[in-house]
């Protein structure tokens, strides 16, 4: 097997960890902030250094081609750029320089590929400063309305729109990724689950199903020193109630569930007052679409007053599972296994574009692990040896699929 | 008996609710701000007509006296003109009012009393600009350190002391409350007791002992998607574990201890990310203190660590019951009794200067019944009626007083 080079990744993983450095040696690289432009154009000329044609679409997102013997549509593999505030060095910035490192060990070993490969950094992935997440791969996909998202602005009043415009990056729609033979995106877990299993590689499946909830209990503020309990109605013992018996029907339910009350906010908040409101949200997770229709029969049927005490529940958002593309999690499941890395499939829990590319191009994710299960954090941390192993997962993956591809 | 003017206090509660007045009926007159400043100078305005004397001490506190025939301390009768922001017209001036109205009253019937009568106005009670609460009479009675108070600032920076310098009610320190007869209060009672029990006084005994605690829930924050149940520390899910437990502990004291959770907080509070903490207040109030510690108990035993998630609980601040004097609680009752008026003995669970003034002169309190028990908002609301039959009661509280202290 063909092995990426582990030093030159690492260089690369501490050359892009300068761009938006914090303190704690952690990045804050927002989407098309000074410190995103200077990393995207430290990638772009990294890409054309090596010979690869980079172009932007009308999104921003960026496009580095290495072209193939035949003009047939590319493999695409690669992540984000962009991170939140006072996020990690690895988050979305690996898949991109894995992807880069993919490509110069092709060129390095001579390698004549007969599809171009395409190395993508999609703009905003992390929502951090333009809401929503996953904005770019959501306006390629279809599942976003472009004029509505380059409306969005960040939090100085300032629209995507004007930002792309005076970046640079603002690129053709016609550049936009529209076919392609597959899409590969190598990311870090943000879970627990490989480092607790001891496990070199997730190859990921899809992503899971969630529905979330906005659950708000309803009471009458009053003097928390002149009311006597008999003649309150208090939503914060209600919700605490609420919260208590959810917990004990979520249990019972399958222990692959993931399920979270993540924020909670009382009115007003003061600890001589009884509250007028408490709103909570619940948020559950699971491959199984079943299993979700239980969380959500669940809420629908909380009781419409407890204690006198009127609760209602909003349902926020839900997305259905995405089930990757078999033949491509069976290609990375086969180069984890030759390669004699400690695998195993799973599901990804967290949101990524490759869920949107998924839709309309054959599609797979590789995991490697998180220190903690830390993301979203300074000191999330991928040891440098895990990064060099997915790198090879997916340089493998991309040789595979062209061989399997060409061979068909 | 002598009853006091009900339609001229009817038209001082109208004329100082313009002072501040929010659009919805409501006022925000915080102290020492020019709402405050005009109701200050109408007060002294109104008092100097009818020949009272009108003093200010270092804390800005008014004092406006009519002479008695002998040179005895005074019998000291008001509350505070200043409001909490969109306030009710009823929370402290109609204390002032009320206590205005008794002078007039005893001016008209052209009674002389042996006693001097003083008219008090405190000093930012409600400490909603600046803080603490029950500034000038904590002051008074030596509970708070002048020299820290007056550098108390509101949220645009200014100082207390800078706010008094410059208002023109900054007085001398010998003109503070030192001596008196007698001090009582009439304040709207803040809670639904009076009205949902059909009275029409509360005789206050005292104000009720309380502990206030903050406790608080660790966990280990991760990704809501990524991080499976079984691999958390969810300081949320403890939390409301905790909450129903204490209440069910709560529940089984005494049915007169209320017990308040009025702020939750949790950390970083994001509906996709399991909390790193999350905190409530917890605070209960009873005139016995045995029952506080009882509470105190149960704070205190709380496990330190309940399904990995470490537990620690803050002592916030405690006060002790405060017992009004016998003497005056007698009169107060036997003013209402004579009147007619359908009352009943009770204590405070809301905290009021004459707690402090209580420590160093016999004090007593007369409540009037709030609608729906609601205070602190712009919708606080006693009937005009109810507002009369409590001046009825101070003024008749004071003649007793007289009488009897003379008869001594």
């Amino acid at each position: 097997m063909i092995r990426t080079n582990a030093n030159r990744l690492q260089k690369l993983i501490e050359l892009f960890s300068e761009y938006g450095k914090t303190e704690n040696n952690g990045v804050t690289r927002l989407a098309l902030s000074p410190e995103d432009l200077a990393a995207r154009k430290k990638f772009q000329a990294l890409c054309e250094e090596v010979g690869m044609t980079v172009k932007h679409d009308d999104m921003g997102n960026m496009y580095a081609t290495l072209p193939g013997k035949q003009n047939l549509p590319p493999i695409v593999i690669g992540s984000h750029l962009d991170s939140v505030i006072k996020g990690g060095r690895f988050d979305g910035v690996l898949g991109v320089l894995t992807a880069l490192e993919t490509v110069y060990t092709i060129i390095d070993e001579k390698i004549e590929l007969d599809y171009p490969i395409t190395v993508v950094n999609f703009t905003n992935e992390e929502g951090a400063r333009f809401e929503p997440s996953l904005m770019s791969s959501g306006v390629l996909s279809g599942k976003f309305d472009k004029k509505k998202m380059i409306t969005s602005t960040d939090k100085n009043g300032i629209t995507f729109e004007k930002s792309l415009n005076e970046s640079g990056f603002e690129g053709s729609e016609a550049n936009r990724l529209i076919e392609a033979s597959a899409y590969i995106e190598l990311h870090i877990e943000q879970g627990p689950v490989l480092e607790r299993k001891n496990l070199e590689i997730g190859v990921v499946e899809g992503v899971l199903g969630m529905v979330c909830y906005e659950i708000s209990v309803f009471g009458e503020s009053n003097h928390a020193g002149t009311t006597p309990i008999s003649m309150r109605k208090d939503p914060m013992f209600t919700a605490a109630n609420v919260v208590v018996d959810l917990q004990k029907q979520l249990q019972r339910l399958d222990s692959e569930l993931v399920y979270t009350i993540g924020r909670i906010n009382a009115y007003p908040n003061i600890h001589t007052v009884i509250p007028s409101e408490v709103t909570f949200t619940l948020e559950a997770r699971h491959k199984d679409p079943s299993v979700i229709a239980e969380v959500t029969r669940m809420v629908e049927e909380l009781p419409k007053n407890i204690s006198g005490c009127p609760i209602k529940s909003t349902r926020l958002w839900d997305r259905d599972t995405v089930n990757f593309d078999e033949e491509v999690v069976n290609t990375v499941e086969s180069a984890c296994k030759e390669l004699g890395y400690k695998e195993n499939r799973m599901y990804s829990g967290a949101g990524h574009d490759a869920q949107f590319i998924a839709s309309y191009i054959p599609t797979a994710m590789i995991f490697v692990p998180s220190v903690n299960g830390y993301s979203h954090r300074e000191d999330e941390l991928t040891s440098y040896e895990d990064c060099a192993k997915g790198a090879n997962v997916l340089l493998n993956t991309v040789l595979k699929l062209c061989l399997e591809k060409v061979n068909k």
